[in-house]
């Protein structure tokens, strides 16, 4: 299915989505004033690109987990509480996670890419709704698999969408939007069951969770372009 | 992923769901009385076995769907109206279909390989339940994609399990679930903008598409052994 997705998508937008919590702390860290904010795969390419960055005497930070843990010599892991203004201000972020990197990595072929995260979903619902192409919501999932918490943003997302006059184009979005108009009331109580959501509590601070869930406290959309992330409005 | 697939479900169960339409006309032609029922693959394997068949004098029917529309030389297409008693009663009636074919030939390395339906819903339920281990609802989907009807049966499925001591494993059954919830007090009228639905109503009489939502009206479970669909009880 990979290698098709990037024919599938060619002229066409794609949201990325990993809500816990990679494209959520992408959004957060350029709210926070990051620079610039650089998506990579590998671990090695963070590493050679903070120490080429240390040879010219730039700013710059990495970031990242692999299987949910915060790699040995980066200076973050993945939580969004990590890169607060103090942390982030003024600096490039390089970072590097198990499936958001990777999806935005299958994703480049879209007409426009981004990033988002229940932080700034009216905002990223509005710049999708401006471009008027169909958008592929990119539900990055965990190893391959379907999650519950990306497939909630992404009706939410729809909903959105359809209140800025879009349609629904196939019955994986219906039936995500169906999820999401049930968890709507209480998405953290209807997530507290999810896979993930208890391999992510064994783990990590719940309030990590908290922060995920919270509704359009971002001004910032997030455009993935020529390899890095830009926030809109600047 | 479809390779991967025949190695996650050794040892597994596996319940195999097309409900519009194969897996639902399976289920009616051996309650209506068909000797044994063959899927395979292909067209020409049908056309085949029919002219051996005929070489030898036994009584065997063909039947199957291209893209929703019966195939040419065929004595059936695909919906379950045509199954009556008179029509497969005493016969061999040989299927192939784009989609449920397709996923029983994917899942033939699983312990116990299920067919069903709504109408055999209860009934594969408990014949999953006696057996034990852990089964994989398998939805078939329409080439490749999600579908709702699929889902919402295999929401209503891991209803049933749960009522008889089951636990859900991953988060796509929960979220199957949680779509069904939603759809159960009217499944046809949730169902009735999804995709395949509406694509289903322009090529056959809506009357299929009730048939295929009827809740245990069949009298038996449907299981896929050494290349054939078995009723049991028989």
């Amino acid at each position: 299915m990979f290698p098709l997705f990037a024919e599938e998508v060619k002229g066409k937008q794609v949201m990325v989505i990993d809500i816990l919590r990679a494209t959520t702390s992408m959004v957060v860290m350029l709210e926070n004033g990051a620079q610039k904010v650089i998506p990579v795969a590998k671990v090695e390419e963070a590493l050679a690109m903070k120490a080429l960055a240390d040879e010219q005497g730039r700013a710059i930070c990495i970031a990242g987990e692999r299987n949910g843990i915060k790699v040995d010599g980066f200076d973050f892991g993945n939580s969004p509480q990590e890169f607060t203004s103090d942390a982030v201000a003024g600096k490039e972020v390089v970072i590097t996670t198990t499936n958001g990197t990777h999806a935005l990595d299958l994703s480049k072929s879209g007409s426009h890419v981004w990033v988002g995260g229940f932080l700034n979903l009216s905002l990223s619902a509005a710049a999708i709704a401006a471009a008027l192409n169909d958008v592929y919501l990119f539900c990055a999932g965990w190893k391959g698999h379907f999650n519950l918490e990306d497939t909630l943003f992404a009706g939410a997302l729809a909903e959105e969408l359809l209140a800025l006059g879009g349609e629904i184009g196939d019955d994986a979005t219906r039936a995500a939007l169906a999820i999401w108009k049930k968890a709507k009331p209480n998405p953290a109580e209807f997530l507290s069951d999810a896979s993930h959501v208890q391999r992510f509590q064994t783990m990590h601070a719940t309030s990590d969770l908290e922060v995920c869930l919270q509704i359009n406290t971002s001004k910032k959309a997030v455009k993935y372009e020529n390899g890095e992330l830009v926030a809109i409005p600047s």
